[in-house]
């Protein structure tokens, strides 16, 4: 057996696996570039069984892209897919790349009528995004990575090294069109990729891309876990005014500071940040008469958190 | 004020919040190197008012190692702290590095007589460790870093920076002793110091060291919240003869394969590894019919888990 041919039954299993574990229907789509990934993504999904319609959209951003559409969707036919072009105008706040990552979306969820979509991320693209949550510092969501399945996205390749769905490709005879922007270091993810990554495998002595991608699996069910548990304690711990204090008080420092944080965004505080968190879960684990804290407000108003009579409350107070 | 100043009155808040939280009596011991985090951590330990018991281990693995000792100890003395040298002979498994590690905590729990030992590492070393957990890639555990306080041992300096504690050792005119094994590539943590971070801090644009301390104080909760949760499931689950599978059935992911290690922990087998974790997990999560799983075991028996009468059964087989 060749190492393509390793690849090949390695994608397909990968795609079986992930469709017995998660998919009621055989009809899905593929959203499909003309890359390496999701070119082998869409023969293997075809090759497990699955009736495929590939989704192409065309960014319209660069020369050509309508030519490099064309020929993706010719190979998912010629793979016994069928395969739709859909060509998006990207604008909007957030850079070119978030914009067209929106745009992308937007038109693969139009396109799907019903169907499951399936994206061709692999174990490395995992690797990258774990240590780009690195630089959030926000716990373990932020390196909790992309999930497998968060309907209607699902991603049966994040156990695949991207050197097989290459290979893959190669032994498939498919076109692989390289996406110029896969090497451009003005994107961040791409020097985490060529610079980051490589280096951290030289200093670590190897292993870094799994390690990682398995990291982020335990991470992502770590922090299903708590925050399953803190929603529980929420609604225990909530009042008609407040969070009852005797609630809070013997819950583990991890599950009530997520309590502090679903009741902040209960009463109005969109994404509360860490510092506000943990100010705010002070008036609960380090009382020593802690005036009203500021947790959001406008022009007119402060919202005020104050601790009083066995609660924590909130209260608009004008400017 | 000066930053040296500012230095100075960060270190001296570090050690009275820490003393505040932690320690129950003002007479501790300092482990003090005679760089610059653990004479800066001494000279704020006296100046926050407590009683300082210096202790430098001379490891006698360098040429001068003595008078290294002898300064530091100097220094502690002219600081108004009490100190003590203790010789160690380094031996044992494992490279010179944790060997280095095991003879020096061995020294300190000997000579602290009772007393909480405090240790000098910084924000700084935290990014590393938590960096240097990456390559493991076994979880939360290991990318929550150090902790601030694991009796007797306490880490008072984990939100200060190494620039912090070396401006404060100027301002307070201490001698610094450079170990020049903090520059040799040889070492991991080195390069991690020297090469990993910088380029992380350039790619994410900044803020890595703060981001990675603050991951890990947060991943640190949340183990122990998850393994406090999973100690109670498992004495829940425990039966005469193995664990009962419906006290599993309705576990979270995080906790079950957390009760799974513990069971495997107190069957005898040492640390499971993630897959041998995984694999006993799927009798639970993914059942399918599968047969026993060998788990651990000596050359004349094997120790192998089996799902049977709705339990998890643990059985030596000869082999």
């Amino acid at each position: 057996m060749t190492d393509a041919q390793g690849a090949q039954r390695a994608l397909i299993s990968a795609v079986r696996h992930f469709a017995a574990d998660h998919l009621r229907d055989d009809a899905v789509c593929v959203a499909l570039s003309g890359g390496a990934d999701s070119s082998a993504l869409t023969a293997a999904a075809v090759r497990a069984g699955l009736t495929v319609h590939a989704i192409v959209v065309d960014h319209g951003l660069q020369d050509g892209s309508a030519d490099v559409a064309e020929t993706a969707a010719a190979t998912a036919l010629g793979l016994g897919a069928t395969a739709e072009i859909v060509a998006v105008r990207v604008a909007g706040p957030g850079g070119t790349e978030a914009a067209a990552r929106d745009a992308r979306y937007r038109a693969l969820d139009e396109a799907r009528r019903g169907r499951a979509v399936l994206l061709g991320h692999t174990l490395d693209d995992q690797a990258e995004t774990v240590l780009l949550g690195l630089g959030r510092g926000s716990g373990a969501r932020s390196l909790a990575g992309m999930r497998a399945w968060s309907a209607p996205w699902g991603r049966p390749l994040l156990g695949v090294r991207r050197t097989q769905t290459r290979a893959a490709c190669d032994d498939w005879n498919l076109p692989v069109w390289d996406d110029p922007h896969n090497d451009d270091p003005r994107y961040t993810r791409v020097r985490v990729r060529s610079e980051v990554l490589p280096l951290l495998d030289d200093v670590l002595a190897g292993g870094v891309a799994h390690a990682l991608a398995r990291t982020a699996a335990q991470l992502s069910d770590d922090a299903d876990a708590l925050d399953a548990i803190a929603a529980r304690a929420f609604t225990e711990a909530t009042t008609a005014r407040g969070l009852a204090l005797d609630r809070l008080a013997d819950l583990d420092a991890a599950v009530r500071t997520r309590v502090v944080r679903l009741w902040l965004q209960a009463i109005g505080v969109d994404s509360p940040r860490y510092r506000v968190v943990s100010t705010v879960d002070a008036l609960v684990s380090g009382w020593h008469g802690q005036g009203p804290i500021a947790v959001g407000g406008d022009e007119r108003s402060r919202l005020v958190v104050t601790r009083r009579d066995r609660e924590l409350l909130a209260q608009r107070v004008n400017r």
